[in-house]
């Protein structure tokens, strides 16, 4: 019996994890603490009218022999894929529904569509970044390099001279908030067609950007088709972190060594995967639907009233920040040479406020500080006061 | 840019995948045609009032502010854990909540849990048996030996000369309906444990054991605790098919290179796995309430009684047949020599019945057919007409 020996190689506990136990011991030493959460990108709006009532009349049709669904499609239902088709084509990008995938989020596929690949490539990660990225890759032992973000490049690393056969993007970024413009993207895809390269590209926040001009997918770039996979979820679009819905999608332009990526991960998701509840999809499908499509808008609002104050906030300390437009995340120096645990630990004991150590996403946020828009728009003030108490 | 070169040796199409283009092709040409199915293992039966409740009461709370719930734990909630606890405590069997993983399904799980082993271990797999376990493997390279499941073993094969690090069993079998006593299991315990094996117990279709002398869980055996791993499922078991919720137990005592398997598996699911719909899990837990166990058995009860009366007319017929007790499947031997996909074509076209060759289920199902009780007990009634018919 051998175990899969990579596993030794990770790091022993999950940023979250590490982050969920710090604040309930301090929880548990001053149970009078009233503790604001801008910690982990969980949002706090609830399921809006129109999912509400979908998910309802699909638990009513599961309850009745005439109407009642069994397996589904592992790809997720036609009705679904068509309304995400749909979601595209209002940015100009035209997908068949076959090139689409719904799954139960995009962190389960953006580890399992490694499965495609061998263990030899080099695989281009962010640093810093959603920690999945580098997790999933260790687990399978592959080579990782690491692209800087940092103040020099607006924490938007561009290609350089390397040989990256898997390249994750991220954009809007977690946890910098950085996105990507047309140009820098398309330098991207350029080099990803140039190298045989796949990217990863993580959309996950494509919702919170406003501005036209900035790209919501990279399949409004030139070529990206033949060299990207594209997962979204619509955790932060639709407040479906507890919901579970998220689709991927693999062009049919997209070869390598002769072989359909689209056809590997159908096989892939057709063995081990028996696709996303009934009931869910409705409620998915409700989201893109005129109805959910305004009223998600009201959420998205919110939220980015939120990032737009905390970023007010802080610059009006003086405190360098990044993000908070066009993302819910604001990423921020920490003051006074601290590290970040040491800030969060600060912010934590001082203000009662949970947020997360930058250098949880790669050694790159050492120093830095991520802070998030999901709070309710009352708490986001409050955190507000308590930041500019701490800074006085 | 490597790919997984393993997938290249995969079979072309999955075995429901072939057979519902076969289906769909005879429908076309035959528009006017009934076609019964008792192929592929979906139920029929409807969600059960209390679990159609539950998921009511839960979509009402997600949206509602004052309820609403983000990101849940990625083993799933404790109200359901503890349930599920619940229900193993009434088999004698004592688990802690932090042994139990609730997952989208059993077959995620079984896919994903390779992810802990090394690919030079030697995996045996039961022939015939449910697909998945081969196809999962033969995707990270690992080679697989065969326990041939025949007549002489009443298709219930024992420990030989092997070193077999990973053994699949499947009690009740899937396809073949057979079901391991308490002594063979002991047998099979005792091999793993003198082996160092794992075993991967698919008990998808405990729910179907009427015989308190049967185990229905790998954990009524002593000593399995320390070398199995049992997966689970609500979709035969309450008809959750179409709703997506299963569950693993993966002991404390399972430890293997001083490494235990439970928190590599914590580990893996954090990573890669985000938890399961709220909204199914609060169903989940309705399934395991006093009302909703009554009700399950009013929809187990239909589906013992399809597999009663096809078995007693398969027999009447002179049909050689296994399973179908304790069990919703039957096999039967095909008659006249044909192989299981000649008698699958038979009884499509002549009865427009729809079955599943036995050869999709490995070498050693080849010349043998599985019916499912699934269907309502007016079609099956139906289909045992056409079944006489046919074989008149």
């Amino acid at each position: 019996m051998q175990l899969n020996e990579h596993y030794r190689n990770l790091e022993e506990s999950y940023l979250f994890t590490r982050i969920g136990r710090l604040v309930a011991a301090y929880g548990q030493e001053h149970p009078e603490a009233e503790i604001i959460r801008l910690g982990i990108g969980d949002v706090t709006r609830p399921l809006v009218p129109a999912v509400v009532e979908a998910l309802h009349r699909a638990v009513a049709e599961m309850g009745d022999a005439a109407t009642f669904r069994g397996y589904g499609d592992e790809q997720g239902y036609g009705f679904l894929r068509e309304a995400i088709a749909g979601y595209y084509q209002g940015k100009g990008v035209s997908l068949d529904p076959d090139e689409i995938f719904v799954s139960d989020g995009a962190k389960s596929d953006l580890g399992n569509i490694l499965d495609l690949f061998g263990t030899d490539n080099v695989v281009a990660i962010p640093n810093p970044v959603y920690p999945v990225y580098l997790d999933t890759n260790i687990m399978a032992g592959r080579k990782v390099v690491f692209l800087e973000a940092n103040e020099e490049n607006d924490f938007l690393p561009m290609p350089g001279k390397m040989q990256a056969d898997i390249i994750y993007l991220c954009s809007p970024n977690n946890p910098t908030g950085a996105v990507y413009t047309r140009s820098q993207l398309e330098q991207w895809v350029a080099y990803a067609l140039d190298h045989g390269s796949v990217i990863l590209f993580d959309a996950a926040y494509e919702a919170f950007i406003t501005d036209p001009d900035l790209p919501s997918s990279i399949y409004q770039i030139p070529g990206a088709k033949s060299c990207a996979i594209e997962f979204c979820s619509l955790s932060k679009t639709a407040g479906f972190t507890g919901t579970r819905c998220g689709y991927t999608v693999v062009p049919a332009e997209l070869i390598r060594e002769g072989v359909s990526l689209r056809k590997w991960w159908l096989r892939r998701q057709t063995t081990k995967f028996n696709g996303v509840s009934y009931i869910v999809q409705r409620g998915a499908e409700a989201v893109f639907s005129p109805t959910g499509q305004e009223q998600i808008q009201e959420s998205l609002k919110v939220y980015r009233e939120n990032a737009r104050i905390l970023r007010t906030a802080l610059e009006k300390q003086g405190v360098a920040c990044w993000g908070g437009i066009h993302s819910p995340y604001i990423w921020l120096k920490c003051p006074d040479g601290m590290d970040s645990w040491q800030y969060f630990d600060a912010l934590l004991h001082r203000c009662q406020l949970v947020g997360t150590p930058g250098c949880g996403f790669g050694s790159c946020g050492e120093g830095y500080f991520r802070l998030t828009a999901f709070n309710t728009i009352e708490n986001t003030r409050r955190a507000v006061e308590r930041l500019e108490n701490f800074y006085k």
